[in-house]
């Protein structure tokens, strides 16, 4: 869905009072880009006499990044439609117990989908860290720069979506559950940040 | 014109093997939806009754950052052009001494103007930090960490776009412009790092 739109109409709808798309899904976004910027180094060493040693080394990055990159690229309709989900949840009706009940399930439910899909989204990230890693150690030095920016960008999606994480499990009742969520999120947010300085440092200009 | 191709296919047009769009070109992207995403907030905050104190900030906030959201989506395809003119130069014959000159003095120019360019999309970048700060500090406290991704997507854009100074200075024999260009990046850079940490530290979750 949101990715049929155009840059520009997609910019617009992100501006409006509508609360989707928004830092979930443009997270998504920049992991896809994230993504699409190692595979383009790749592409760009790829072929070249200079690179024929880590040819293999970047066809693997290509194959892992061109997957990232969709998937990445459908989460951003996945984060907005898991925050629907919640957000019609707490709009359900509780006249009755059962009712309340209901609604109380359906939001607990709503909020681990909504916390589990930008957790993904931040694993996904992570993993785009070592292409960039690669790419900038052994691709294309003349694209070095652009490996550089497909690091901050994983670093501003896996954080931006971890985010989102954090809010949606503050709605969940179940404390093994968040306790757990919650290793992961330090975890990934720790190397993401750790392996964002380590690329950069690489390509000090 | 790329404004106006669809995230999926821009995303595949970044991926490919040629090297624009590339770095430059996301930032500039980037840069546009750290504008949208404080748009949003503000506009999220907007008429409710709650932020009645902080109304007239959030029309200004949305105000400027309409502004810096448009002029950046257009960069991408005007930084991607800054690239071509560049590789255009280089490419120009070199038989006679005339010939040389003349693409000397094409490489010069091209290369100033595709520094030009991104120190542009860097500035537009500090600048949205300011109004990420207001929205995180003052808007809607349900869209704050929409704050802190805008305040993450504004320092890749404007380091990304750092970058691609840096390596078009490389060429430029003009040492004067280039000492004064290196001033203005340094000082970009530290002020992009400094005010994303204390947008950051305000979101803590």
């Amino acid at each position: 869905m949101f990715e049929k739109m155009n840059l520009d109409d997609f910019v617009k709808q992100v501006a409006s009072n509508e609360p989707v798309p928004g830092g979930g899904s443009v997270s998504a976004l920049a992991g896809s880009l994230a993504a699409a910027l190692s595979n383009m180094v790749a592409s760009l060493t790829i072929g070249k006499k200079k690179y024929l040693e880590v040819e293999e080394d970047m066809k693997k990055v290509k194959e892992e990044a061109i997957i990232l990159q969709e998937d990445l690229i459908s989460d951003i309709t996945r984060d907005s439609e898991a925050f629907n989900r919640v957000m019609k949840a707490f709009k359900m009706p509780k006249n009755s117990d059962e009712e309340k009940a209901e609604r109380k399930e359906a939001i607990q439910n709503g909020s681990k989908h909504a916390s589990e899909v930008p957790l993904n989204v931040a694993e996904k990230s992570l993993k785009i860290m070592d292409l960039a890693k690669i790419v900038v150690e052994k691709g294309n030095k003349n694209a070095i720069t652009d490996g550089a920016v497909s690091a901050m960008l994983a670093r501003t999606a896996g954080l931006g979506a971890l985010y989102n994480v954090k809010i949606n499990l503050s709605s969940i009742k179940d404390e093994e559950y968040v306790s757990k969520m919650n290793e992961k999120v330090t975890e990934i947010e720790n190397a993401l940040i750790q392996k964002e300085k380590e690329i950069l440092d690489i390509v000090e200009l």
